[in-house]
């Protein structure tokens, strides 16, 4: 596609206005909002008022005066909005990892009550912080983690010879791949096999379309400050499908998720719904932040919402694709991200043999900021917020004059960065 | 004392220009920064840089560039060198609740190696939030929370008749009482008793001083929020001491604490130190600001230090109970808080038989500004960075009138709020 086609693309595309919701600099391509969400233009602001006209102004009035104490079930209401969950049923709080140790604990409880298995099963590939967690989990009580292929977890669960699965652990967009589960197919067999599923929506909120009441999924958990664009280290959510809520229970029983936790009771007695799901003092200039990143997404709603974002998200990593292709043949990169757009996420991987991080490194320099994941994949995330179709051409043009100058091969580009 | 006293002490005292550092409401007497430190000038700053200049600019690069990655342990250290602790041996993320999770199943695990009891003793004052996660911790590992009043833990740890304690794990100083025990001694008596400490500082960073490593304490959490000025909800921090630190483990075994994270290995492998006390993806913004809150409490450095702040802060509380002792007299308030300077930290608390919240509303209408505690508490904190000589006498005159005028029983004083 040349320049001008994908500009006429921008010129016609309704969402094109949402882009100036975010301060973006003039200079960079930024296809990483998959890793760390733009700035939202009104955070700054949101924050500056929560930071001097509350915390300065009231100062512990605030915690009734503007709401505080509300702010983790007010924002996962703004969550809950867009991953297909019910009001009162996503807690905003804490890390991801620490609000999956939460969920993978509960479902331990749910599964010893239902006397299932002691597998918790999840993909090899799955971002490492949640296997790290289920690890732990398992070894606290008593369970093997048990990792298979992607593509394999539905065969692993109807294979009747198997040892019986409790807990199937997975990301629905994969973070190296981004491979996409079909997550209520997937749910579906889990469920078929008598086990429960835990989601993890890091890559898919704020990106696809999902729909946990519809899938009949257990529980899951996921990230504020990729696609919700929270900021670095923005807080996390955590939902438990409504028909488990009363009976599940979470070790991280701190006060903030006490039924009254101002009548300061010597033993636990957890909160009704999923406020028992909160733990420490809600972090209110963090959530304040979030609650300006969730707003860019929920402004695509007049405009067809989370449909409208996943179809331009598709037209874009469509596009990447197509100009990708030739590239790839050309310099012996693969595409590793599926071609079906219903097996995607919001991003396209490519994996090279001999330069994965110097070719991403020089692509950064040049202004086009995707990242690299180790071993080999040179990854791509496209927000359908801010990303444009003319961004998508650029930024291939950029990717291909990279390799065919052999400009990566600079020794700068190959000295590691503590964070790829 | 009269007002012009008070005066001429905060002229003469050496530490009043580190008020300058706070933005507080001209109107308001603040005696609650024990719940909620007031917002440093800078912070806002602070956090608008983090955002616009770092987030904003360099996006996902600042985690290289802007050192975000560092953040937990560079905070940790300003922490570290507020409570006697090592440089590197400070772990600043998530909340109290949750690293006291974390440092408790630690303590588990280092008690089962040393093969001691299944008693995890506390005080049954302490802060709810610790009672319920050690709850939590005990039941997840086969032990009994014992909860004994807190001037007899030393007798409970000696008495050879009574079960083998595993865990000591109290506040240093009582959220309600303002009561300070004497970690030295009790960190001894729990040794002696082959038991571990625990140690929440919650009330005791930035207002008292703390030797940890001098305490030869085993483990240590505490909070952001309070002396330390982080702003609402900010991270916590963790402790560990460095003769522990290798051969302990933690539970919330994220990716932040694993050795080489950007190596996306499938399995967990601790980094040294107490960095593998890190879980998630560092909360930037919430960082920025506790750092800026940090160096208000740093700052007293030239002026002497912790040594100094708590001289003051005794000060501020004696004057206090000083000047409060004829009005509870009066009224039938009694004060539970410590006669003796070394057995309290630096609050003051009063305990009514009758009217403790509506009398405190009353008191907040007036513009001075304690807290209550359920179930008849009356608690006013003195944080020395930025309460005056003359706050401390104007806030007893006016709890005086307030409780002779009778205007606490106005019945719209008695309207609880969700938040006390």
């Amino acid at each position: 596609m040349s320049r001008d086609e994908a500009l006429r693309l921008d010129l016609a595309d309704p969402l094109a206005s949402l882009r100036e919701q975010f301060s973006l600099p003039d200079s960079m391509i930024y296809l990483d909002g998959n890793s760390l969400g733009a700035l939202p233009i009104d955070s700054a602001e949101r924050v500056r008022a929560a930071m001097v006209d509350e915390w300065g102004t009231d100062l512990i009035s605030s915690w009734n005066t503007a709401g505080w104490m509300q702010l983790p079930g007010r924002v996962g209401d703004k969550v809950a909005s867009l991953i297909g969950a019910s009001p009162g049923s996503v807690a905003v709080a804490d890390s991801t990892s620490v609000n999956l140790f939460k969920v993978l604990t509960a479902a331990v409880g749910l599964g010893a009550r239902a006397g299932s298995g002691d597998v918790i099963l999840s993909e090899r590939e799955n971002f490492p912080t949640d296997l790290y967690i289920a690890e732990s989990v398992a070894s606290m009580h008593g369970l093997r983690l048990e990792l298979v292929d992607g593509a394999n977890v539905s065969a692993r669960l109807a294979d009747a010879d198997a040892p019986l699965v409790a807990i199937v652990m997975l990301t629905q967009v994969n973070y190296r791949t981004g491979a996409m589960h079909d997550m209520i197919a997937v749910t579906a067999a889990t469920h078929a096999a008598g086990a429960i599923s835990v989601w993890d929506l890091a890559h898919s909120a704020g990106a696809v379309e999902v729909d946990l009441d519809g899938s009949s999924a257990d529980f899951a958990v996921g990230c504020g400050y990729k696609y919700l664009n929270g900021g670095p280290g923005a807080p996390a959510f955590a939902w438990v499908a409504p028909r488990h809520i009363d009976v599940v229970h979470q070790p991280l029983s701190g006060w903030i998720g006490h039924a009254a936790p101002f009548d300061f009771a010597t033993e636990y007695r957890p909160a009704e719904g999923i406020t028992k799901f909160l733990c420490g003092t809600p972090a209110v200039l963090s959530l304040a932040a979030l609650d300006a990143g969730l707003d860019t997404v929920l402004a695509a709603k007049p405009f067809g919402g989370m449909a409208a974002l996943r179809a331009k998200s598709i037209a874009l990593t469509a596009l990447f694709l197509t100009e990708v292709e030739p590239i790839c043949a050309e310099h012996g990169l693969r595409t590793v991200t599926p071609l079906d757009p219903a097996q995607r996420g919001s991003q396209v991987s490519l994996s090279s043999d001999t330069g994965g991080y110097p070719i991403m490194q020089a692509l950064i320099a040049r202004g086009v900021v995707g990242d690299f994941r180790a071993p080999d994949i040179l990854r791509f995330g496209f927000t359908p917020l801010y990303t444009r179709f003319v961004d998508v051409v650029d930024a291939c043009q950029h990717l291909g004059e990279v390799l065919a100058s052999g400009e990566w091969r600079d020794e700068r580009f190959s000295r590691r960065a503590a964070v790829t």
